[in-house]
């Protein structure tokens, strides 16, 4: 989910001054027009990490666009008068009338974020509101709002630079306390709970955008950009939205995404140290798999990759780790007519592996935002609302003890182009390579986008991607084994009832 | 929410003998084109209280359509091969494919009820629950299906007295064990609790519908009936049906609704009597306000009701019972411009009183499931989904402490004509009474209809609607005020965390 906010995302000084006066008379513009129009109430929340941004980002924005028609609501301890009333109230108070903005610093997140983080909510009751969440938004929505979510991210090492940056300035150390220093322990958990509650409140028709905050010029640019963008389409469809279009994808202005980042080249790994680590993570696995804690639980690995990136090859290799009773290799093809006349989800599953078990997917659900996106084989409302559905099934999976193990195999074009001519040569090869992988390969920069927003939308707490450098394949063989062992080891030493690992839920004895 | 469900319906053998063979003609008709057309699944949930007649009802769909496109699908104690894997995976195993019917026998809601009630499960892990239900429903929805969610309830008599004649009767004397007379004891729990998933899970795209179960004929003809409309709804409009048509009504076979069963001509209340009894409930309202519990408490006093039903009149009884500084009394008119840039719930929120105060609304929010509904003021989408949301604000408000009291103050046309015309005569009255209450009057039969929707959907454990015969004036004032003091005593006695009280929610200190 953080994955594309923690590239290190930089504008140089140059890009920016040349970007910002279009991007301001194109603000105000879209301001004119929502005034205008009168219909429509934009409520942006700025949220996110200490030192990432927040109060800057929401300064710019008034720099930019007209004041008369934008509001800014900080929300900190609540009033007498607040704290008389329902929890929501104080928000309903402050909510933007049609044709204006309204910057939310502080949210109804606040609260229940910080309660969980120090224990005093406890994660069932997070969720119960979360659900309430949920619904209020989607009454904001049907009644005709624009909800926009922003969450400022920072690494643990970003978080402490932004800190001490903060604190060196005579202008700005007087708003770091001990109280961000403190916070600052608490990294991971805080990172925990946010990731959680993202995800279960990434819905389609509020969804978050998550952006990278150390560099000033890359979070208000990008900032700027998603909220234009998104005034842009929304007045576009005047009718109410509860079905989504396109939510606001993170515009990509340094050309930087988790693909791009990859060091696809590096020096191929040793026969010898192949051999090495490959005998050694393979033992673990097996001694894994056995560890009588394993009894409570399952595997579940989804591989997803390039053309020719390898999967087969590397599921040979975790199964020969196996005993042939205890897993299953699902190939995934096109839906039988069974499978066509159920959801979509239906046939995974079926395949879903009972306790003690592993199961591999050679390819996945994952299709529906991939291969059926690109190719138009489903309508866009369909692949958009996939991203939370494949979210809660997932979770309810890891919920149910099932260890979910995700896997991109990435190869470079170059590599693909290398791969695809040795297979026509090879004639035991030659089926794997056919007209399809030809057309597919032309459409290697749609696939490439798909594959960033996969990443960024379901790379969660309990079931993250690992994106596997493929060009050189005994790498790959050993990081996805590697993975896998160590994936499985936290399950098996994880306590339950933390935001990343739940406890298996038994159905006990029911009638009815 | 029950209370269309506890008149007493009964339909004769004549009249079902009559309608039969129409009605099953019907269904074979739209199973055929179901499964012709080959795009929607059915879902249809079969769940109820004990001995409110589940299997009855799913033995005559059997014998009304054609088996070979319905399947039954029983679950009770999951099997071992159930029990190793995710709580929702032996349901989509048995989900139907497009063109069928799945008649579920217990359901995904089982459990989580049964556990509550037994305390195996918190109020806050099934609150986490229910929105898993809701998502998964919502996604099957997505995914063209329709889901009809029916619930058979019996009153604690009605089930007492189905329990017996089951008993009597050789035939089905082997369906009532001691479990079934153990759950009887039970009844309100179970009430409290099915009331809250009930209501929680009422989702515009998968709504359930609440059928008297204690005679048979009555059950099962309402049951067919609404199957047959909303099958023939649904293929009339095969796109995918997130936004909900109208969600099906209880269609009213027997004439009988919650309005029809009122004794408005009741013998007036003496006039010693009313003094007598108004003087007893003001004072002990005077007192219940000065209770020192109340301080955690506000109340919300919310009135409608057929126009010159005397709504002002009663609303003074109560204030004159409480000191100025304690209440406020809320008239709601047409919104005003600052209003209506608002969502329309925004109006009222202003108004939601702090704690140890009382405020009173003289007609609500219910205006957009009566006059906005019955003129067409608002789309439809729009008043359906306002049922959930009106449910959702109620909740939020009594979580927090407020005690929710909603009357319905009920006069005959005939009453309703006199006032109409002794307001024209006397000068100081004539304000009162303008060519829109004549329009009004005029479309009764929508209003009755609209009012009946309302009290089905939105009368909730939390916040119930009292309807108030007010043919007798002082009848309904005495009725109102006992009502207020009687509400607010069981608010003030009950302990915290139960279905129906919800525990105060305090917000803590936040920062962000």
């Amino acid at each position: 989910m953080f994955e594309s906010a923690e590239l290190g995302h930089k504008i140089d000084k140059e890009t920016y001054k040349q970007a910002v006066p279009q991007l301001r008379a194109d603000l105000l513009d879209v301001q004119y027009d929502l005034k205008e129009q009168g219909k429509i109430p934009v409520i942006v929340l700025v949220s996110g990490q200490d030192g990432a941004g927040k109060g800057e980002t929401i300064n710019i924005l008034y720099e930019w666009m007209d004041p008369r028609f934008i509001s800014t609501l900080a929300f900190s301890a609540p009033t007498d008068e607040e704290r008389l009333r329902p929890f929501m109230w104080r928000y309903w108070r402050a909510l933007p009338p049609k044709g204006r903005i309204g910057v939310f610093a502080g949210s109804w997140y606040s609260s229940p974020i910080h309660d969980r983080l120090d224990g005093g909510m406890t994660k069932a009751a997070m969720d119960a509101r979360i659900d309430q969440i949920n619904r209020f938004e989607a009454m904001l929505v049907n009644e005709g709002a624009l909800v926009l979510k922003f969450w400022f991210h920072l690494t643990k090492d970003g978080q402490k630079r932004r800190l001490k940056a903060l604190e060196k300035d005579p202008k700005t150390a007087w708003r770091v306390t001990k109280w961000n220093w403190d916070r600052l322990k608490t990294y991971d958990k805080l990172q925990d709970v946010v990731g959680h509650v993202l995800r279960m409140t990434n819905t389609p028709w509020a969804p978050w955008t998550i952006i990278e905050g150390e560099d000033d010029r890359y979070r208000s640019l990008t900032t700027g950009k998603i909220l234009l963008e998104a005034i842009r389409q929304r007045l576009a469809h005047p009718e109410k939205q509860f079905t989504p279009v396109a939510p606001p994808s993170r515009p990509n202005i340094d050309g930087r995404d988790v693909l791009s980042e990859l060091k696809l080249n590096r020096k191929p790994i040793t026969k010898a140290d192949y051999e090495t680590q490959l005998a050694k993570w393979q033992g673990k696995l097996s001694e894994l798999v056995r560890d009588p804690r394993f009894k409570n639980h399952s595997v579940l690995c989804a591989f997803e990759g390039s053309d020719a990136a390898g999967k087969g090859g590397t599921i040979r290799r975790i199964v020969s780790a196996l005993d042939a009773r205890d897993y299953q290799v699902v190939p995934v093809a096109a839906p039988t007519e069974e499978e066509r006349a159920q959801p979509y989800l239906w046939r995974f599953w079926r395949h879903i592996p009972r306790t003690g078990r592993v199961t591999i997917f050679d390819r996945t659900w994952y299709g529906r935002v991939l291969v059926e996106r690109v190719e138009g084989y489903c309508a866009e409302a369909d692949w958009l609302r996939a991203y939370s559905e494949i979210n809660d099934f997932e979770h309810d999976l890891s919920d149910s003890g099932v260890i979910v193990i995700k896997f991109w195999l990435q190869i470079s074009k170059d590599e693909q182009l290398k791969r695809f001519k040795e297979r026509e040569k090879i004639e035991f090869k030659q089926f794997k390579i056919t007209e399809e992988d030809w057309r597919n390969r032309e459409k290697w920069d749609a696939y490439h986008e798909a594959v960033c927003d996969m990443v960024d939308r379901t790379s969660t707490g309990n079931a993250p991607w690992t994106i596997v450098e493929a060009n050189d394949k005994n790498f790959a063989r050993v990081k996805v084994l590697r993975t896998i062992c160590e994936r499985l080891e936290a399950a098996l030493d994880a306590k339950p009832g933390a935001e990343g690992v739940a406890a298996a839920e038994k159905p006990k004895k029911k009638k009815d």
